[in-house]
């Protein structure tokens, strides 16, 4: 719902950055009415085959140029506050979220090494996106150890460490450039990054430090643990360690400069950072426990609240108030569902098909199991519950009768599929999951909410807001800035769902059992060992383009 | 090489039926040059989703219309003739090779029995094309039955019965629609049936009663055997046989309306009908024991003599003198090569770069390994080593990274370990391979070949003829003619060959054996009972379509 400017009325700003674009939307403080809106692109958006200077990048990585997230406050903020026509004066606070794990090396000061002249052709100076997968060796080595020592944080994550998180980013930084881990004096979360910007202090958030720096029961990992996996990696927690915030809390106030840039007043209040997808929980009013939200975007992340502390295997991780203060926050995630959705149609789609909403229409009127397919949504590696990224994307089933649209609906199903082993893996280890709440911009493909609904075999609620992170941002704001006493109030008043906007059909449900079953068995076969092909083909692969990039050097130098 | 017509000079037509088109060529008897050719395209090509009388087909279904086959006959024998500019009474033999096993009911004076007026809605009265597939479950049938009672020709087939085969259309004939199966007093392979227009006697070839009519050893199977499987199906044999030809031989004398047809001199030789995969043995000079002839078009059919009788598993078929008198002729078969090829041109790669020549320079560009995939070529099934036509493709290695260039290489790849699989397991059966000649229209694709040298680490040599079918079919028609004493004289005299046109390159050859060692894999897994997950789906999916077809019809008979 978009509101209206009224006499009396308050305002807060949510800010969120996204993997190509920072958003910022004006929310009432009221009843979480959404004022004005805008979006600014981040100019260099993913840099995945050479930095802006010209450096060529190996394969697996992802980076991005910090300024640009400044770009978003100069640029999203004050054209959102203008499209809502309001007096800025009456902004009361503003509050971010982030996708992570997106982390970067500074100095002391907060400056990016990227932004250090002598460093911008260094690689490892860069801000290392969520989706840099580069790490997964230093990953594999950390997990080893970890389940070697029997480290006792290891199973609140599953029972893996991420190659898309902090530690094996920071020990890839160590290993393959260690004068640019030298000279990192923090290792920072974008998230907490952006809130230093904007009140001039370093904080940290109980979320990202949680979930993406291996930070529980009040501890990260040991000293001894680091010097085990690198003598030079022992002093990595002093590059991450800070004063740490819970959710909802307030960072500090909005200094000059950033008052200069948003056009916002000086002063005002500035939350502690926090996720994309985490902070969409209380836009989804769906703090409650038991209520599981995905965010379906480019990628999927699945948070919610339990009451109780589980060990989920394979999920990403569980937070003692990660999502909110009280709460065992339980995050899993997909590592590709749009982004698969959107390969789909730009690179397989073959002319006049090659549109999301044209392939969704021949798909819709699709029996189910008519296309004969299954396909393993690996695209982009899996996050829960094998959290492997060597692991790659399978189709079976083709025939000379396989038409575009069947194989895109089964791309849909295959996600689906998967947001069904999740959900099964936490009811399994004792984390039940009574409702699922969706949001994100695949929420507007109706045939693949029925899919998840039928896949399911549960009613689906939908977030009330297209906007999801950026107002549960204004949320956190609003507690930040003292206007509600806790973020479940402040959800409550400015949240919104739209109750079982899907239902399952019994038929459909039956169907897709069988699929299921499907899946499941090549999904275990795949990813739990039966065959490694996915990640020999990877390390094949690799060695193929690194050869192939060293003898296009050699004939030069022969010359030379 | 095409070359002029000389005073004295004597001619032979050859005319090779293909899945889409026929096509006539005209041959000098002295030295196999091609002096001119025309091809007619099949009026209803395959027919697969309906009758052209407008009756749907059910999944799997490919039929043909007997009358297109004779207008080839009409249109490209005159044209070819004209194209020569030779006089057609020069003309003194013409021989005919066929898809196969293309086969139909007729009556007993060869009248099929879709021509028959009160039959021609009838699906079973039509020619049922090689790739028919809808028999399957009569080949498991008779495959069942034959390994319980210990057949002794079962194992000339590698084990296995094709549900592409005579006694598997047959049964299926005979299961479905039995006043059809009453009526056909004859059940020929359009080889014979074709032979049968031109010299208006009926006749059957050694190679077709051989590799598709499980004749062996100078019997088909047992009465006994038959009855067995249906006491309806005991007098299926009956209308098998029929006077039996080695190749080469003389079937007849054109007829008078046959002569007005073609415009060939009524009287001179009609050969005995042939198979277009085993006729171009003969025009690739290699009837020679171990000269593999992979003949490489929308499919692809291995065949090569050998001096011994084996029993190769898999394999589809070992005739005695199936290819030339006095040898074995051993067959194998891979049932989807350019049709995958295609398939992914049309349904597959995005728009420009649909164009086989644009993704074969992009894919030419790639080191061997460097797009991480696998594919399982069997888009239509298997039909060496496996024998069934249940599976289906697979692709695996996908990622966000993967381009249409990728997938395509790995399809070409695919199709290449295929081969591979085949050559090895006639290897090990005792029948060496000493040297791999590859004919047909795929020849053309240089990137294609060079693939199919480095997987199979030989050296690649290439038929000289563009159109060897019908050159092999011309040098038929001169033995039949009395030109030459036997096929191997003619081969050598008529018949071309570019020796060593590819060489293996070390590198890539190596490299491709780690490749293969994971196509073998999965085909193992997949294809051996690992995990028979295709043949599921596919149940799936032809339940589902029938389910939806009634789901349509049910309303209606309500409204009524």
């Amino acid at each position: 719902m978009m509101g209206v400017d009224g006499p009396g009325d308050r305002y807060v700003v949510g800010v969120d950055f996204g993997t190509l674009s920072g958003r910022a939307l004006v929310v009432r403080v009221a009843d979480g009415a959404e004022l004005g809106t805008a979006v600014h692109e981040y100019r260099h958006g993913v840099i995945e085959s050479a930095l802006p200077t010209g450096v060529p990048l190996p394969p697996d990585w992802a980076l991005q140029d910090p300024e640009d997230y400044r770009d978003v406050l100069r640029h999203a903020v004050p054209a959102a506050v203008a499209a809502a026509g309001i007096d800025p004066a009456r902004v009361i606070g503003i509050a971010t979220d982030f996708t992570a794990c997106t982390v970067l090396p500074t100095l002391a000061d907060g400056t990016p090494l990227c932004e250090v002249p002598e460093l911008r052709n260094r690689p490892h100076a860069w801000v290392k996106l969520w989706k840099h997968h580069a790490g997964q060796p230093q990953a594999d080595r950390i997990n080893a150890l970890a389940g070697e020592r029997g480290e006792p944080w290891l199973n609140r994550y599953g029972g893996k460490i991420s190659a898309e998180w902090q530690f094996a980013k920071g020990l890839q930084l160590l290993d393959e450039d260690p004068e640019i881990y030298r000279r990192a004096v923090r290792f920072v979360e974008a998230a907490d990054w952006i809130v230093w910007q904007l009140c001039g202090a370093e904080t940290r958030n109980i979320c990202t430090a949680g979930y993406k720096g291996i930070r529980q029961d009040g501890r990260y990992p040991s000293a001894d643990f680091l010097a085990a996996l690198d003598p030079g990696f022992t002093d990595f927690v002093d590059k991450l360690d800070g004063p740490l915030l819970p959710m909802g809390a307030r960072a500090g106030a909005l200094t000059a400069q950033a008052a200069a840039w948003t056009g916002l007043p000086e002063g005002i209040a500035v939350a502690a950072g926090n996720v994309d997808a985490h902070v969409t929980a209380a836009s989804a009013q769906a703090l409650v426990p038991g209520h599981l939200v995905a965010i379906m975007g480019t990628s999927t992340c699945h948070v919610v609240n339990g009451t109780e502390l589980a060990e989920v295997p394979g999920m990403c991780g569980v937070v003692e108030g990660g999502l909110s203060p009280g709460a065992w926050g339980y995050e899993a995630g997909q590592s590709g569902v749009g982004d698969i959705f959107g390969w789909f149609v730009e690179h397989a789609a073959p002319a006049g098909l090659d549109s999301h909403q044209r392939l969704s229409e021949l798909a819709a009127a699709q029996p189910v199991g008519a296309h004969g397919l299954i396909a393993l949504d690996w695209w982009n590696g899996n996050r829960s519950l094998l959290v492997n990224h060597d692991l790659s994307g399978l189709v079976v089933g083709l025939t000379l009768a396989t038409r575009p649209a069947d194989v895109y609906r089964a791309l849909l199903e295959a996600t689906a599929y998967g947001t069904r082993m999740i959900i099964e893996a936490f009811a399994a280890a004792g984390v039940p999951i009574h409702e699922l709440v969706v949001a994100g911009g695949l929420t507007a493909n109706r045939l693949l909410m029925q899919i998840y609904s039928d896949v399911t075999n549960r009613p689906l609620s939908l977030i009330g807001s297209a906007q999801g992170p950026a107002l549960g941002s204004a949320i956190h704001a609003a507690v930040a800035a003292g206007a509600y006493p806790d973020v479940y109030a402040a959800s409550a008043a400015m949240g919104r769902v739209e109750r079982d906007a899907y239902r399952p059909d019994p038929d459909r449900a039956r169907a897709y059992d069988a699929l299921y079953a499907e899946y499941r068995s090549l999904h275990d076969h795949f990813g739990r060992g039966g065959n490694d092909v996915m990640s020999r083909l990877r390390a094949i692969r690799n060695a193929a383009v690194e050869q192939s990039a060293a003898q296009v050097t050699t004939p030069l130098e022969v010359v030379a």
